[in-house]
């Protein structure tokens, strides 16, 4: 029996309310000129009062040294096993944009792109087009039919596009035509087991037309296609804990990513005070709530260590917005490291704090790298945040007589 | 997918260099008068410099309550999980000598021993006749061909050889000969598994030829044998982590165990010293090292506190060659606990430090199992010890995406 399905058999449902805020790439490094990592650096009294009130530790997004992408490192915050669960960045992106997969249906990932008059790769996001103007090419190679399988092209935002093959035969076995790099040309499509032979000739036809249909549409004048994948079907997260959980996620990936384990998307902004809006808004009608801060992680990516400050900052000024609502269990975490020394995610562990009535308080008074290393919860992967937050909020039975 | 499966499909060649120093034994139990373990006393100025730059940690060599042999030890250490590759001593004997195993040999680690005129066993080491001895009565029972198999008998060191039997049908699973007591008779050697049959028929009717040959050549007498195995196909180092590693390791099991999971051994002297320098001269060469330092463990299972703390202090004085070498990651733990107190292996954690420019430093700055315990890295599995190495060497993609 796995941990989800031991979960599954003793969760219950009670109006007891769970708040799990992740603060993107919340986990950092120390400033060489200070020894202090982001979060240590920031001003977080809000944060260190919940530190105070409750129980921390440092959780494993995967396991040791093992960096995650954003796909599985929230798989994870939400108690699924992201090497059992794996879900394909075609699939993530075709449901952010609410494309509605179709068992069979097979999507990819694509980015229009520039290459040169030799064809190598000079840019891979064509200058970062306005959303409109992808759009626009979208609707150039949109609904085409190739060997009977017919193909949609949507846009996303910026030069990100989703594409979806419905057809017979097709597999999502297949390597990506994203070589993931400039100065070399794309690269063919190819089946990585027989079955999916189909799919990788289709894909590369289609590659061929629409390098002819974007020639003269420079800088946009090629297409790069990755994450084939096929929408797999994990237990819901109203199946597994008898929630009725809701996302606030500004960022179509998360909200992708949180439809498909079953979460309600709620409409919100884009800022930090606008999704704790939307928070108080909803807060009586789901007793869970995912509520995603995205732009601390871009801030790391771009080693932007003062703006990810900032950043954490603003969050926790929003904190006293979620405390007043008094949900039973609040949990503040990250899905992984994002040190701006590094600008990328990374492997190292992160602070998580778990405030309810329940909940044994440890010695932290700080909401930081180094505090959390002491705190009651100990080091622990992330798949356990769930079952732990169940718990304190009473919605777990007990195992076995 | 498992953890290996995982590392593989992320680990990617780089320049950047990994050093794993084992001191054999390294964790103990305090000594009951000073209430400070082997470590704790000893003065290592030079790893207490190591814990306060890195981040350190408890490691479980298999998991909490078990002890481990050198094997299962060491094989955890390089990322293999110990209860899914358990290698046979005779296969780590053989290999330790250099001798080629085919697909289908099996090899069992023998000893030279002393029976009196009933046959009971009196010393099972032969009063540990010297190496040259047991070359010469290797010959007197070697090349011979029983039932169509052909045995090579080759001698390790003292009293121990090792058998090496190459025919059709014949498989390891047989129980040992050698009760590993003495006042009782070698026990006959019997089939655990149909399939095992000729083995057992095979090993007996040796065992009685050597019985006879040997019989006027008391102490060594008679033959005990243990650890009938195949050679198994791990997955390489340099096929899992894109690793060129290498071993540097002065006793044959150590050596035939890095062999095993494709190291290249290099030669150097006994001394830690002497292994040092080994490294300094191959630094160039590889980008990864296993440093293996024997003789702590052995003073731990002599029961010997105080020569323990002495060969941990002249561990501590080489460090300074090892990071003058400025590898990008440092690890330095052990195998096991050998605490003099118990005189033998232990199921104690014992402590680690990992040196990276990448880690993030805690406030540990003393290596000792107690300083440890409160370190960064918390207490994990030393299976995780090679994905975290890597990490820090930056030798991890990201996991999904």
């Amino acid at each position: 029996m796995d941990s989800l399905e031991l979960i599954r058999g003793l969760s219950r449902p009670s109006p007891a309310k769970i708040v799990l805020l992740v603060i993107d790439g919340l986990g950092g490094l120390p400033h060489p000129r200070t020894g202090k990592t982001e979060l240590e650096t920031a001003k977080t009294p809000n944060l260190d009062k919940l530190a105070a009130a409750g129980i921390c530790g440092m959780i494993d997004p995967i396991s040791p040294g093992i960096t995650p992408g954003s796909t599985p490192g929230h798989l994870a915050l939400f108690g699924y096993d992201p090497l059992k669960f794996n879900i394909g960045r075609g699939v993530v992106e075709a449901t952010g944009i609410d494309f509605d997969l179709k068992p069979g249906d097979i999507a990819a990932r694509g980015n229009f792109c520039t290459v040169d008059k030799d064809g190598l790769i000079t840019d891979r996001r064509a200058g970062r087009i306005s959303t409109e103007k992808c759009a626009e090419l979208c609707q150039l190679v949109n609904e085409m039919v190739i060997e009977g399988v017919k193909l949609s092209i949507l846009p996303v935002r910026e030069h990100r596009f989703v594409i979806v093959f419905r057809g017979k035969s097709l597999a999502p076995e297949v390597s990506d035509s994203d070589p993931q790099q400039v100065g070399v040309a794309p690269k063919a499509v190819s089946a990585l087991n027989p079955k999916a032979d189909l799919m990788a000739v289709v894909a590369n036809k289609f590659v061929e037309q629409a390098r002819a249909v974007l020639a003269k549409h420079h800088p946009a004048n090629m297409v790069l296609l990755r994450g084939f994948s096929q929408r797999p079907n994990p237990p819901t997260m109203p199946e597994i804990y008898k929630l009725k959980p809701a996302a606030i996620a500004a960022y179509p990936m998360y909200r992708g990513l949180a439809k498909l384990v079953g979460m309600r998307v709620l409409n919100t902004g884009m800022t930090i005070a606008e999704e704790m809006t939307t928070l108080k808004e909803n807060f009586s009608a789901y007793d869970f709530f995912f509520l995603h801060i995205k732009k601390t992680d871009s801030a790391g990516e771009d080693g932007d260590f003062e703006r990810k400050v900032k950043l954490i900052e603003e969050a926790d000024k929003s904190i006293p917005v979620l405390t007043g609502l008094k949900p039973e269990v609040i949990v503040v975490t990250g899905d992984h490291s994002t040190p701006a020394t590094l600008k990328g995610h990374s492997w190292h562990p992160l602070p998580i704090v778990l405030c309810s009535e329940w909940c044994r308080r440890d010695r932290v008074g700080e909401f930081s790298e180094s505090a959390c290393i002491s705190g009651g919860l100990g080091r622990f992967p992330a798949t356990q945040i769930m079952p732990l937050a169940m718990a304190h909020a009473l919605k777990l039975a007990k195992f076995g007589a």
